[in-house]
């Protein structure tokens, strides 16, 4: 159902994934086994979570991965790729092994998402796309959860179809909105591919085509006279659009005995605007009639229309929601951190580079979350290498591994593996969960956090720990590297 | 070619357009003719001007329109249309005509950059892929054009696959950043399928999949001597990267005689490290060797590194081109401007709203531009009504419609329309330009702008006036509809 069932998008790779695939196969490195994080440096908007979306497009593009005649004779006239590469590419599919954090997980900087197992070339491959899925959704999901709790239990939409980036922004993006909490998206083959509740009610365009703005809204009213909701801006909202729309709801709605309507306010001040509009429904009787509001939202200024009191049921939430304007960027990136030798030892791989944050973790890790079985809430999350195991029914030290002097010693909790297999030996072993399966598993997750850890400034920096195992190789790895 | 082509989008719709089909087709409004105008109202980043791309995408979508049985299966499941609608959507297909400012001209706030004139129902399904193709493609060609003009001549490749929201966002992001100016891209299939020149060489993978970063070099210089661009960040830059990068030219490339090649920079103080290399290669013999640098630019750090004195050949411009970062909304907007009523005459439509600026141009319009006839620059754009003829063989006195005592007289100037006609009775008329064509014309038409107008910071705003005749049906239905 998903989009990459229709388009191939193997190609949709960067052009150096083939020339180092190429080099690969030439220099004797085409079945060497690699390991690769997905990692993500920062939170957006200097949040103090970040919410993983993104898996389900990645195995759909997983699944489909193949060459075509055209791709490869695309190739060939690059006349930079040896005939037998080319071959190869023609007999491609994924051999490999995936493991990653499920969709709707609270993530955190430097730990990873996505873990892929594979021959040299096929998992380099893979990267731009990888990333390009975990980067859009993840950063939408992320943003939507950051809204959704600044409306504070308010009715969310995602109504930013028409300034996406994209067509697979808008239909994606309001996918992730979705995972992230909010209740639907005014785009239709969102509802369509993958059940994304999609609704809507008009545009000024309705209320210009009629003579008049009341003649606009008693059709309307006729029309649907169950999901009537006006939009009251067109011409002057207090003093056309609320009456206009009373007088609507009076003529076509209460002989119908129907007491639920609504209308939206698309311009102006949306504090001043709604507590008026509020005071002239219930005035007349309409206090079933709720107010929705659209007019470049974000999670900033739902905190401030709420905090003076605007009254208003339902946030529609368009081009700073579908872009996150804010921070438009999730830097996830895809690193080497071990590859096998001939008889199937791990050598664990590092990044080093001028600036420290770009330092990668190396090795083939494990990714355990601990949970406080009194409260229930997450306590930190623990990196170690893939042979060690967390055993929680003992008390663990754990130390900052920006400043190893600190540590904290966590007792009575629960270790959770994060990661869960997707494919093995190219073979998909997970059955993705539906939307709301998953939209449900992100709140209750988002839940797990301390509120400390989910204030919008200056949150608190949840703990990403690595093992003494773990840091020890890192250390070394980092002497013996640097200056090379 | 593009991606319309095999994916039906005719469901990317907000799902108010089908709700208000449906009223319209209920209400008698079905075969009224409308017009809507497609125009932005500020320019990205508080640049002078925008650039327009994303047509092409426009008329495949509307080549490809059309409701399969699962399309009206699913809206007939949400139970709110008639069986009489949903037999009109199963026959749908376009019949009106589009007129469009061709891809790559540089376009102003509050002109049309398309007008569209169809039956109301067909007419409104449309506005959000038109909207979203639109506001994409040409809020990253003008980044890009930005870009471009910050290198000054030097080359700049378009990096940014990975941190794109989406694929399509990649694919035709790519394709954007071209016609605004780009030489390349690293994303293979918008190459493929555009004819975007797609280039990359190497990934920190490459470095540590060797033992050592000289073996990994050697190597790539072996496989692509012809293309050897090296990234020499992977342990350190100046004491590692470049003299191991010099080992190998020396060693591979001098007995072949090659003295073009490269390196690439992809963290740590680009304006440093970049004179550093190139002393070090100048030294070393490689004076072709061009460096390249990735890590982060925008227009403005591009500025500040050439100010430095960075020495650097070629940009690779990623997540802040590919999301438009600093400004990643382009606000293009779809407003309905006039219907015809039953005798064919054309009825002007203006919508008001409590926000001045949401105010529209009223009426069905021609969009003219005025060069000067002996410096070939840019002067104004002007709106006039459809009927109106710009006579540029007389003096012309324009004025401001935001100050109507500010006027101005141009005189020897050439009047030059600028929409063309795309669609006509729903057949396309138009030959959609190759992209080098639409590149070339883009970076001619910037040529005609005055400098005043290009500058980054708080640029002269350019003239886009209205004819006496349409300021004086805008204000007259300003006057008539405001309050009422």
């Amino acid at each position: 159902m998903a989009m990459p069932d229709k388009l191939n998008l193997t190609m949709l790779c960067d052009f150096y994934e083939l020339t180092m695939g190429n080099g690969y196969f030439e220099k004797g490195y085409k079945d060497r086994i690699c390991y690769f994080d997905v990692f993500f440096r920062q939170c957006p908007d200097n949040g103090g979570f970040a919410i993983a979306a993104g898996l389900e497009q990645i195995i759909d593009y997983i699944q489909n991965l193949h060459f075509t005649a055209e791709d490869i004779a695309y190739l060939r006239g690059r006349k930079l790729f040896s005939e037998e590469f080319l071959a190869y590419l023609a007999d491609f599919r994924f051999t490999g092994d995936i493991w990653a954090v499920p969709e709707g997980t609270p993530i955190f900087p430097k730990e990873p998402i996505i873990t892929v197992r594979a021959p040299a070339i096929e998992a380099q491959l893979m990267e731009t796309f990888i990333l390009l899925s975990i980067n859009h959704q993840s950063l939408i999901a992320t943003k939507a959860n950051r809204v959704v709790r600044a409306a504070k239990g308010r009715t969310v939409l995602e109504f930013g179809s028409r300034r996406a980036q994209g067509a697979d922004a808008a239909i994606l993006g309001a996918r992730a909105a979705y995972i992230g909490g909010c209740n639907g998206t005014a785009c239709t083959i969102s509802d369509q591919l993958f059940g994304v509740y999609a609704g809507g009610t008009m545009a000024h365009a309705w209320v210009q085509m009629f003579d008049t703005e009341y003649e606009a809204f008693k059709a309307y009213c006729q029309m649907y006279p169950n999901n009537a909701t006006l939009l009251v801006d067109t011409y002057n909202t207090l003093k056309s659009g609320v009456p206009n729309a009373i007088k609507a709801f009076n003529e076509v709605l209460k002989p119908m005995g129907i007491t639920k309507c609504g209308i939206r306010l698309d311009s102006g001040d949306m504090a001043y605007l709604s507590r008026e509009a509020r005071k002239m429904l219930d005035e007349a009787g309409w206090t079933e009639c709720k107010i929705s509001v659209s007019n470049s939202l974000d999670e900033y200024i739902i905190e401030d229309l709420l905090h003076q009191g605007a009254q208003i049921d339902m946030f529609g939430v368009g081009e700073r929601l579908i872009t996150a304007k804010s921070e438009p960027v999730f830097g996830g990136v895809y690193k080497l951190t071990a590859v096998e030798d001939k008889d199937g030892a791990i050598l664990p791989k590092i990044k080093i580079s001028e600036n420290t944050g770009k330092i990668t973790n190396p090795h083939y890790k494990k990714l355990y979350r601990f949970f406080g079985n009194h409260t229930g809430k997450a306590i930190a999350d623990y990196l170690c290498v893939y042979d060690e195991t967390v055993d929680d029914s003992k008390d663990l030290e754990i130390f900052d591994p920006d400043a190893t002097w600190k540590t904290k010693t966590v007792y009575d909790f629960t270790a959770k593996e994060l990661q869960v297999p997707i494919f093995k030996n190219g073979e998909l072993v997970y059955q993705c969960p539906d939307i709301d399966e998953i939209r449900n598993y992100c709140l209750e997750q988002v839940d797990k956090l301390w509120d400390e850890v989910k204030r919008f400034d200056n949150p608190h920096t949840y703990y990403v720990d690595l093992s003494q195992k773990l840091w020890d190789i890192k250390f070394n790895l980092l002497k013996q590297k640097s200056g090379k």
